[in-house]
């Protein structure tokens, strides 16, 4: 494992979903990375903007705690269950607004990329993501399902990150608001 | 049209969309309406976290110049396209978590409870509803679709309050976070 101490570059990757949103905090050089913190938030029956605001918050906190230097998230990709759809869709809305609000640059990532990043194969299933998301990081267990998939979209974008250049931005990155 | 002074509640509709979101702020008695500002939100071409951060800072803005009691939003519907109920959802995200944030509860009502309210049938087209708001806000032109929407949804609350009960809630509720 490479030393945290050299990490500079922090990324916060969300994968946002209706009932659990997934979160993996890294700091990386864009070779090397360790995991930082990650797990999911968890939400219940109660109504929609009592949901979205949970979520909101929690993102919100993620970013004032660690302070990510950019966040990474799925693109918008083609579902098959237009309510599905609709409910996913707002959970997204509130995780970007919340990294957004918190002065935080945004990236998106196709999920064929992130598998291909992570896997080396766009086709990987999700266990074979968890599986690699902990040899990758060095974990000690393997991760959730949606866990090992935020810290994928993170390691998706510290591996396209050119970094010499991008750390040299950093500092200004975090100040930016679109 | 009813005397603004005595209408004391304030209530901001809104009708999220991926290009265009119509908002409507009516100061109402729970009988008698008064339309206070009414427009679109518009968002172009540019990547979505910057289209989201339009609409959240644009509804924050309603918010905090006017301080609305309550918001009202339509609620999640059936849609048939998955790819636009991933757009409109992520929209809806964005304006429900600026409402919360501003402090303000969101309401929501069905598609066909707005008509009902407005029009007095749950399957009034888009050009009746827009008429009925002319009217019923006495106003000196036809609205917009997506404005005439957001002032029906914002009526729709307004005509289901028990105002008497509500208007004494009213201060607590404004700064009520879920």
């Amino acid at each position: 494992m490479a030393d945290p101490g050299g990490l500079r570059h922090r990324i916060l990757g969300i994968d946002p979903g209706s009932r659990t949103t997934g979160y993996g905090l890294i700091d990386t050089d864009g070779r090397h990375s360790v995991r930082l913190a990650s797990g999911s938030i968890r939400v219940g029956h109660e109504p929609w903007p009592e949901r979205l605001g949970t979520i909101f918050d929690a993102v919100a906190e993620l970013v004032a705690t660690h302070r990510p230097h950019e966040m990474a998230v799925e693109q918008l990709i083609f579902a098959r269950d237009p309510t599905a759809a609709l409910k996913i869709g707002q959970a997204r809305g509130a995780v970007l607004c919340a990294g957004l609000k918190g002065g935080v640059i945004v990236h998106e990532y196709s999920p064929k990329s992130v598998k291909l990043a992570v896997v080396g194969t766009g086709g990987a299933d999700k266990g074979q993501v968890q599986q690699m998301i902990r040899i990758l990081l060095a974990l000690p267990e393997t991760p959730a399902e949606d866990e090992a998939d935020a810290l994928a979209i993170a390691l998706c974008h510290a591996h396209s990150m050119g970094i010499p250049a991008r750390r040299r931005a950093a500092a200004s990155w975090r100040d930016w608001r679109p």
